[in-house]
């Protein structure tokens, strides 16, 4: 899948979010991670009617931490599933620091997909792998402009 | 009702718990105070059998800073029901720091319970306030013991 | 002082903050209600630049919870100072949930000043009590507007 | 280095851990972590009078979970530095449900050293690594107890 990321959410940076050494918590990163990671499956579900009942779980999570984000400060986060397995996703994060105008984390999850009636891994229902795939064609669609619409052309 | 706070929980203050100012947030206190209240409704709740069902809801809430907490430390935290009004009853709490040996907060919370078949006010219950008034009684004379009380005398 | 609210913030509800019973969790209100009174800090602070230098410490905080709060959704907090004493002042918070179009919790802080010079209590000063009584002034003006006092006449 | 886990603590659920799928929330894992990073550089600090001043950062922090945690519970975090690197040294933690007795998640911490003098980059001093080494040293001996060694003798 591409390179962009469909989903994206602004948070404002808290004061009390800040811990003793004057930055925000690195705890924080995996709330702020989760909220961007509800909201994508919040556009996915939207659509998802006619996928079986699936439950994701957070397997594994990590958090790349390029620089502190401080209070004043509003984030960006942004967020892609990049890979399928069998019975699991890898969503990417991307945050951003809108004072600094830099990304100031990266991260990862691995979500794996439960199937309430047995509360057993189960895997990907195909129709929600197209669900994602098309959410994931429009960020890249929006993201590769074709060179000869991106060039302005001057008379 | 007595004094005595008969629940008493122990929790260690962790270092991400204190914010810029080097001091644990305030919002920490409500999630101490809440593990105390919690942990005082177990103990009742363990012999509620014969108590129409009933849930808790926090109305209001107050929080006494006597003196900022810092990591390293542990707390205690104390519990004890002080007044029954007809759908509520008021609880007290006691914040001591162990480090520091002194009282670092006071609080208050006003619980009104819920009937969970309607949602709605439920009066106390006769068995519930008798549950607390027996819980706190013990409080009170496991602190109030008279020197001649103390001694088990056997025939 | 009067009855309107002069800062306001808006935060969006993380889905994290909610608690085992589905709704936002008590003590992020007071995270809420802290992000609230910085700004309100922030304002005057902008100003006060003949103010003998203060420490503002947290001495007191009720919260009042009328209705829970869930996700998704995005509350304004709203604070005002109502109150001098002598070396203390009363802010007012109310918090509305815009996903119901209610007030969903109101709050009180009692704010002591510290002289960081001794980091006792000091007076509130008298420059700092007239910064706020002009913020408040502006809120209480912009909510009671006559028709025919919005209009500024030019002789 | 070795497999032992020098560093150990041990901290209560609180209930308010919990989210809305009744399980400790994913960002509590990294404020349980981070407690047993800060309790491991106290236990090198305590004997770092040769050491030159410097700062960890965490550059990385990855959490794989492996059962729920919830309430209640107590949890032991324990924590490792397997590996040393130019600048940064690796960590590694093991968080064990005591009620479920097994274990709920590992996770690992690239911590980076910063000289506060320059706030860049330091090498990992020599006189820290081995102080690192021996406390490393002392949880392996620990643990690999010789099967002879381990039984008490009696005459």
């Amino acid at each position: 899948m591409g390179e962009g990321f469909p989903v994206r959410i602004e948070l404002k940076v808290q004061w009390g979010e800040m811990d003793a050494f004057h930055h925000v918590n690195n705890a924080t990163y995996l709330r702020w991670f989760e909220s961007a990671r509800i909201a994508y499956f919040e556009q996915v579900a939207a659509n998802a009617h006619d996928v079986s009942p699936w439950v994701p779980i957070l397997a594994r999570a990590t958090v790349d931490f390029r620089r502190p984000v401080t209070y004043p400060d509003t984030v960006t986060v942004e967020a892609s599933v990049r890979k399928f397995g069998t019975t699991s996703f890898t969503m990417q994060y991307r945050l951003t620091s809108q004072a600094q105008g830099a990304v100031a984390a990266e991260g990862e999850a691995v979500v794996v997909l439960l199937d309430p009636s047995t509360s057993r891994k189960m895997p990907l229902p195909e129709a929600l792998k197209a669900l994602i795939a098309k959410l994931e064609g429009h960020a890249r669609s929006a993201q590769r402009v074709h060179p000869g619409e991106a060039r302005p052309t001057r008379g």
